[in-house]
């Protein structure tokens, strides 16, 4: 552990505020990690009232997002992420409310054995301690990530996007007086949003301080965290998905779940970017799957000889292979063989998630063993690699590397472990 | 995953070459993440055979390194952990033939389950891929790290110290030659020596490529790798260890495991490093365990009050509070309560491991639960904390991160999962 000393270039940033909120964040988590699930879900049960009847103050603090939101030229696309209203705020509580029905990880012993000499050792899961997060501009996050690190019994430090300050400001505030109510500190919650783009740098070097970081949002940001943190980061990612369709896929499963992999919401990271499709089956599949694509509004990326087949379509690129479009874009390629998918995978993927569809037993046992992304699948849908689809009860984020926590994260994701020895003055021999 | 692009400072480096290496470990591991505990085995066999065979030529290798040490002033200590002979090259494949025998932890299911649609998930142990690995002047860690790396089915790239270059070059020349004659690519287990310093620098940036890092050596080479690594890393670590004498301890077992966690082996990171007495206790205690440890030529670093009961002691001071001396030095303070004992230890601990020793079952399960360490113990030595004394049967290193795997690690430590799914033409709803 190394003693943590932030320091930074502006003159004009408060460090010493900025590093007096984190060790409050710090000191605050020593009650948190002995609350009772009783505890956590009375102060969370708090929250989710407190959001309901302060949804009037709410409301009006966002409107103060979306008014300088609208001045800055944002899109309406973002301008809708950004809004909230009385619907979307009874979504927020409830989300809390989801949370409180989830077993609590916090106690869970995952090993333990009497050694030979008597003494008995067990492994049980314990908070990580202070989460921070990084995030954009969606408030749902400031809640569903409070509640998510309150019920594992961790503090947690915010970074929301500036886009959303003042409704993550307020609802930030709310959460605080919640959780004070029922017994928890309320500086368990912070936000350091006030220190702007150079609070998010802080957090990033401070080591020793925060247990580990979760970026949130864009390739582009998950990457800058990833790259300049020096505390653990947990990345969530960037899915450049892909499915193969092997010589023996079933015609009709290939075409339902490529366009459910599409088409059924586009803009998440679990949806398919791009199709390759073994070249003695591509007379048979192509034309069925691209044109079911397309009757949904996709636009058809391709290579050569996909292009001759399809011709609805246009050149796929090779900055296309590498791209998670989150758009009614796929990319579509004719490989000679298994070994070229894959190669292909190896080289473009992301390491999210991957589905061959096949009926062929040997190239399906191959593709799961050589595929060495997070989630690898045989004829189902991408779509699938989510923590409620898998049963987790909540959304902490899907990771794409391989320390600590790999594909859908869970509350239990969200904890480390400690050892636990007991002895009875057991010394080594 | 971001793409790796290596650039180096230097003129004199063949970055290109450098880059080389690395991705002939990645080209290695699709063929090693397949292989089979058997073909493991088999090749891990070689190892320890060949290292036999090839006794004499290591240890010419190996006086090569120690004149050069000689030459440079290097201390008789280090020297000795430099040294092989006849008896060391023994131990070496006796280590390797070790690993043979531990269970292969690639391929077990963690966790599955069958959703409701009737896809089935099933989370499996898989090889990380590449590992890194920053390690100071012991041959030892060299054969020791590939047979645990192969065994998980990793690639291994290893960065040895300096001093150790030429016994490092011909152990890794050994083990290369070995496994390729058992059907694994020599790749698999590459040196990065040859780069120098800057190659260990260019290791540290080169995510994407290599996996994990893991550094093993002194708490300024984990520092330097933590601080400056891109690639994810497991710090296994320095330990600034603590006992806790409770109001209550036994004297019998305080003496005894205070003797055992200071003497029996200093120098490694789980001896103790400070003992805390409660000041009802100190009069009692102090001077029976002190006693035993300057019998064994224990300097003690004592506060006011412990030098008062115990004088035949030299300060301590703020600096030995937060030193791993790794050596016959204790640090010994009087406190008011446990809370300043567990205040101490927050702000004193590299979180490695903790005892107390009381016979009060609260105190006992608060320090069980509000000390935040990788193995909290009561009544225990902390020389327990060890993977070969947790029965995991290999010493990977102990980490002090709360990534991943905290505390010793196992041989699973060194694996990933993967989320398999299997379904019949199911998409989401």
């Amino acid at each position: 552990m190394t003693p943590t000393v932030l320091q930074s270039a502006s003159a004009t940033l408060d460090v010493a505020a900025f590093e007096r909120k984190l060790r409050a964040a710090k000191a605050a988590t020593v009650p948190l990690t002995t609350a009772t699930a009783a505890q956590k879900n009375a102060a969370l049960r708090r929250i989710s009232d407190a959001i309901l009847a302060d949804a009037g103050r709410i409301i009006e603090a966002n409107a103060e997002d979306l008014e300088r939101g609208r001045a800055n030229g944002l899109s309406a696309g973002l301008l809708d992420r950004l809004a909230l209203d009385e619907r979307r705020i009874m979504a927020l509580a409830h989300a809390v409310d989801d949370v409180i029905a989830l077993p609590d990880p916090v106690g869970t012993t995952t090993r333990g054995s009497r050694l030979p000499n008597g003494v008995s050792i067990q492994q049980v899961r314990v908070p990580f301690g202070v989460v921070g997060v990084i995030y954009e501009a969606r408030p749902n996050v400031t809640v569903d990530i409070a509640a998510l690190a309150l019920k594992s019994g961790n503090a947690v430090v915010l970074r929301g996007g500036r886009a959303a300050e003042s409704s993550n400001r307020l609802l930030v505030d709310v959460i605080r007086g919640a959780i004070a109510e029922a017994g928890i500190p309320a500086d368990a919650v912070q936000t350091v949003d006030e220190f702007g783009r150079e609070g998010g740098t802080l957090l990033m070097q401070a080591r020793g301080l925060v247990d580990v970081l979760i970026p949130r949002g864009s390739a582009q940001l998950i990457r800058t965290v990833v790259e300049s943190s020096t505390v653990p980061v947990i990345e969530t990612g960037a899915g450049v998905v892909h499915i193969v369709l092997d010589e023996s896929a079933n015609e009709h499963w290939a075409v339902d779940i490529v366009r459910n992999a599409k088409v059924q919401r586009p803009s998440v990271c679990n949806a398919v970017e791009t199709v390759l499709v073994h070249k003695a089956a591509a007379q048979r599949l192509l034309p069925s799957v691209l044109t079911a694509l397309r009757a949904d509004g996709v636009t058809v990326h391709a290579d050569a000889r996909a292009h001759e087949i399809f011709p609805d379509s246009i050149p796929v690129t090779d900055e296309d292979w590498a791209t998670e479009h989150m758009s009614l874009d796929v990319s579509v390629g004719v490989v000679d063989s298994l070994d070229e998918a894959i190669e292909h995978i190896r080289r473009y993927s992301t390491q999210h998630t991957e589905s061959i569809i096949t009926d062929d037993l040997g190239n399906a046992e191959r593709f799961l063993a050589e595929v060495d992304s997070a989630v690898v699948m045989v004829n189902a849908s991408t779509r699938f690699t989510d923590g409620g689809e898998f049963g987790f009860g909540a959304e902490v984020g899907i990771s794409t590397q391989k320390l600590h926590a790999r594909g859908p994260m869970g509350l239990p994701e969200l904890t480390t472990t400690k050892w636990i020895v007991r002895g009875s003055g057991q010394i080594r021999e």
